[in-house]
């Protein structure tokens, strides 16, 4: 492989750019002609493929039904609940004609769901009995990104899932909001093997229009701190604009309670930050598109031909044995320069099979992860494959798990803190005396907000980290991508 | 269940009004606050699951990948083959703001990708060993409705699934096209139990930028014709401004060739026509959300008991025989109303359990299309389920294809023609000259246009129908929806 093809700069030494170069060099995306728009090229499109699927088998358990809602949402119904309003529309692509005509009222291209789905909600609800209601829809969403873009973190057009679920009760919502929040937390912890730390949004940082927004956040390599996905209990706040109520098992009318919350491709971002190295991608098993990239190894046409018989017959048993597998025997390319290529797509198994395995029986597996090489007996293939799957799903695991652990600081000074922040990021666990003004402040002065306030509340250790007067809470500072 | 809730209005009597009762009343779908827009429930998605499950299966197995390519076209590259900007931009959503900024350039929303997947396809195509590339791209396009809009036939946003394709040869594309147009008709009539006609559409009604463009169409039971999908060989008509070029297996440069294809949920509309009858729905059993409910029938509360307990029974026997079935014991609805709330949402079987049944030793089965009734033993229940779901299939086809047979009518002359199409509908097999000014004069003096040309040529067997000069085909003319 040439160097053109291959990653040209360390992770350690430019994160960014090395972070650009995989996502382009291993085709799972490509910019598009649009600024800040960006391509899902077949590769990438299969790990979303994969998230997709686990997360639909799982809420589909719990009783969610998949929908679709139009992608334009009219002004005046964006404008009903205000504060979401507000938040939304410095963002948001507006559609003011068809053809030659102008429409009579702008177009709002969906930047988020709640506002369109709700007025059908409102429709379709009437007693306690059409509760709960638990919808959920994958589509995109558009909101135009002013700051710099990066594929996957932050584009104006992006992949996702919306949740949207109707109850009786605040104590339903506020379930459905935990019960949520812990299937998000099993897809990336279990899935995507990215070690995540469970907390609220403070109040400026909730989302707009909720009661409150609880979230998961990890951190990268570089330190700055990554919002993995959101779940919210938006109380009443949309039911009454929208006008959602029901009768209830008591023959009164209540207006209904409310959650929403999401997940995007950005977990792909995630996944590419945390577990790639300088050779490039390393997928998770879980969501990887291959398992194993079989490479046969040959010197001359009589070893290529019992070679190529051997490959075919590995390659029929993985796949019998519902592993993901492909059989690279492209003629134009040699053994070394495929090496190379599945290693920048991240596979996370080899196995090479050459004219000595031939002989002994045996085949080479090779980890992505570690490099290491393991001659197995080829009746003991399978099962030691799963194993090294394993294997490498702890490791990767392991790994970031450290990661995070060696990321998080705990501070009682405030210079203590702005000097931790500046030389080596990740969380920042202080004090805080729950005034905006103090976060506020700090966000003006750092670049650091508050990441999360952990689920269950942390015991106060010193005074407000800015003020100095008496704090209330333990929460997580962090710089955000 | 009352009168509200049910169709109010017979097939055979209304219908235009019949369909959107059933679309409504099944809760398929649901109109949207915009004109032209519609709400996909989730009953309605999920037959748009299984059908794009089924068909992504086809087409992964002929090594197609998926992908996403963004939601907007600015207005210069959607310009760049002409014919296909013509075409399209009476019907395109502009976006022109993002937030209170206007945009430098106008943005198309997507009405279909060619344009801004062949912007990226130029970049990524450099040699024959990149070809031929096999995309697909599951999305939503827009396009401006003016005539007057139907669920699922006729919308301004519709769900669609968009193939785009490029080869070395005109041969490599030409049998693109035909396979892809085959695996559309194993879905349709296989699947859907729809039977239609394969034919070339003329070069008025042919894709705009495309060579030649191939089709399948139904007849309704109105006698209105319907487009269940195309797939077309745009030569190198794109491949061209786009500037898609590779390196032949001579070392020579070529400009490639290329398909592309397309059916959407307008498949959904067309199910619910064929098959449906004045109680609502008939969904065919491998699309259908649910192949079976169990009702239980009980007079006393110990009775209750029983009969619930043996409809778990039958219920996991069901579900684990990969029977995709509900329980439904709600105890807010009588067994009558839910008889009428399933046949309504078209479920192929009922399972009903009575005391009768439990002292037998029997579970009852009915068939939705027929109302038939068959008591059976139950350790033979799955398999005798089993054999209703063929029968089924068996006869929905079969009512289906007596239908379309049944609406072809051969005609020699023009005002037979003329009375032909006002009375019956259907498709008119008649003999053109190929002339466009005859097509169009047909048009516009009855609405009908060629639906297909027949893949097969047939033997021309009169003069040209408008004109009566000598015919040089065989075209079946129709109204379309």
């Amino acid at each position: 492989m040439s160097k053109e093809i291959g990653i040209t700069v360390k992770k350690s030494e430019d994160f960014s750019e090395w972070y650009t170069q995989v996502v382009i060099k291993a085709e799972l995306a490509d910019y598009s002609l649009i600024k800040g728009f960006i391509v899902l090229r077949p590769y990438g499109y299969a790990i979303w493929e994969n998230i997709k699927n686990i997360f639909d088998r799982m809420i589909k358990k719990l009783g969610h039904q998949n929908a679709y809602f139009p992608l334009f949402i009219p002004e005046s119904l964006l404008k009903k609940e205000e504060e979401h309003f507000k938040g939304f529309t410095p963002e948001v692509f507006w559609v003011t004609h068809t053809g030659d005509t102008p429409l009579n009222e702008r177009l709002a291209v969906r930047p988020t769901s709640e506002t369109i789905a709700y007025a059908s909600y409102a429709k379709w609800i009437k007693s306690w009995r059409d509760l709960p209601l638990l919808l959920n829809f994958w589509n995109s969403v558009l909101r135009a990104e002013i700051k710099s873009t990066k594929p996957f973190i932050r584009t104006s057009e992006f992949l996702w899932q919306e949740g949207h679920t109707v109850h009786e009760t605040k104590e339903d919502a506020d379930k459905e909001v935990m019960r949520i929040l812990e299937l998000y937390r099993r897809l990336i912890e279990d899935y995507l093997l990215i070690p995540v730390l469970k907390g609220f949004k403070s109040d400026k940082e909730k989302f707009v229009g909720a009661l409150y927004t609880t979230t998961l956040e990890a951190v990268m390599p570089d330190g700055k701190v990554l919002q993995m996905g959101t779940s919210h209990n938006l109380g009443q706040n949309f039911s009454k604009p929208f006008d959602i109520k029901f009768i209830g098992r008591d023959g009164k009318q209540y207006y209904a309670w409310q959650t929403s919350w999401g997940i995007s491709w950005r977990l792909i971002g995630a996944m590419i930050m945390t577990h790639g190295d300088d050779k490039g991608l390393i997928i998770p098993p879980k969501v990887a598109p291959l398992h194993i990239v079989i490479i046969p190894i040959f010197y001359n046409e009589e070893e290529k031909k019992k070679v190529e018989m051997k490959g075919k017959e590995v390659f029929n048993r993985l796949h019998k044995a519902k592993l993901r597998v492909i059989f690279d025997n492209r003629e134009e390319y040699t053994p070394g320069w495929k090496f190379n290529e599945w290693e920048l797509k991240g596979v996370p198994i080899r196995v090479e099979i050459g004219p000595r395995d031939l002989r002994e029986g045996k085949v080479t597996l090779v980890r992505r992860d570690t490099s290491e090489r393991v001659s197995v007996e080829e009746k003991f293939m399978v099962q030691e494959v799963r194993k090294l799957l394993k294997k490498i799903e702890k490791n990767l695991f392991a790994k970031a798990k450290a990661h995070l652990n060696n990321s998080i600081h705990i501070v009682k000074d405030y210079e203590e803190f702005k000097r931790l922040l500046d030389s080596k990021g990740g969380l920042l666990k202080a004090c805080w005396c729950q005034k905006p003004v103090c976060e506020k402040k700090i966000k003006e002065e750092t670049g650091a907000d508050i990441r999360l306030i952990p689920l269950k509340k942390e015991k106060v250790f010193s005074n407000c980290i800015y003020c100095g007067d008496k704090a209330s809470v333990v929460a997580y500072f962090g710089k955000a991508y």
